[in-house]
């Protein structure tokens, strides 16, 4: 069903998945037929001012908004992926969690030096994971032409890690 | 780079993830613009004559090949997800693997009494898991109107579970 703004698609789930997180869910975006002709469109605008060679997108929601636009753009598909499950050889790099860290990866072939990069994501919160994934991009000489994202949780501040990058949402939400 | 046909984009990994595997790499098909653009043009090209409402992909490279279909047909995208992934209230369904067993799970509302659905995957092995998001699908009310894949490995023969579904693929390895 048509609906007036992209965050009304968008469904909340309190306490999920620990008790104190407000849940953005984007599966109810995106089940929605009208709910993701405007998320891909919408994205697709931000981007349209952007010169780019190629698409990466973070596992795994990253890769449902990802690869609908390195398609309608023409560009190839780069998945970030967590850490032993890509099956060539990779560049790596590690983030912080709120215990412990975590590591993703892509492979060393998937970007040229000199090749443009925008970053998809359906979601910004602390930005540790983008950091890293810009990280990625710039080890193997390519740049950061913009980080693309659906929602954004600004009390998060997560554009404070990515400063030196053009980072886009369709959708702000003030808290956390 | 164009190459003439779609399976010379994917990559052969010996022994991935474990010994005597052969893994059919499918990143190295969708980075390149063209093999990207081929695979979801061949995906576009056999559905074309399949009605159907809704498209399920499965986690995670079932996402990267069913959301641009999704787009391009103007249907919702419904993830197939491994237990415990999902905020909302779902149906889950059970498949063997080679040891012990696995859970997947749809939310509750992604499909309507009546709907014809798609499955998206990037290959069949086994079909056990194409096999259980058929369930969830019928569970639900819904039914598979196709499943549409990019690859094939024959030697397991994943079509005997699926026998009763109309099963696509782009490219068929006769092995394993």
């Amino acid at each position: 069903m048509k609906r007036e703004k992209l965050e009304d698609y968008v469904l909340t789930i309190p306490d999920f998945p620990e008790p104190g997180i407000m849940f953005r869910d984007i599966t109810s975006l995106i089940q929605d037929p009208d709910g993701l002709q405007d998320a891909i469109d919408g994205l697709k605008d931000i981007l349209k001012d952007v010169e780019f060679d190629k698409v990466l997108g973070l596992e795994s929601r990253g890769f449902i908004f990802g690869t609908p636009i390195a398609y309608e753009f023409k560009k190839g598909f780069v998945p970030v992926r967590k850490k032993g499950k890509l099956p060539r050889e990779t560049v790596s790099a590690k983030y912080e969690l709120e215990y412990g860290e975590a590591e993703i990866e892509i492979h060393k072939d998937s970007i040229e030096k000199g090749e443009k990069v925008v970053i998809i994501d359906d979601l910004i919160a602390t930005g540790g994971t983008l950091e890293a994934a810009c990280r990625l991009v710039e080890e193997l000489g390519g740049e950061v032409a913009c980080i693309a994202l659906v929602m954004e949780l600004a009390g998060l501040e997560g554009r404070k890690k990515l400063e030196k990058y053009d980072v886009r949402t369709l959708i702000t939400y003030e808290g956390k």
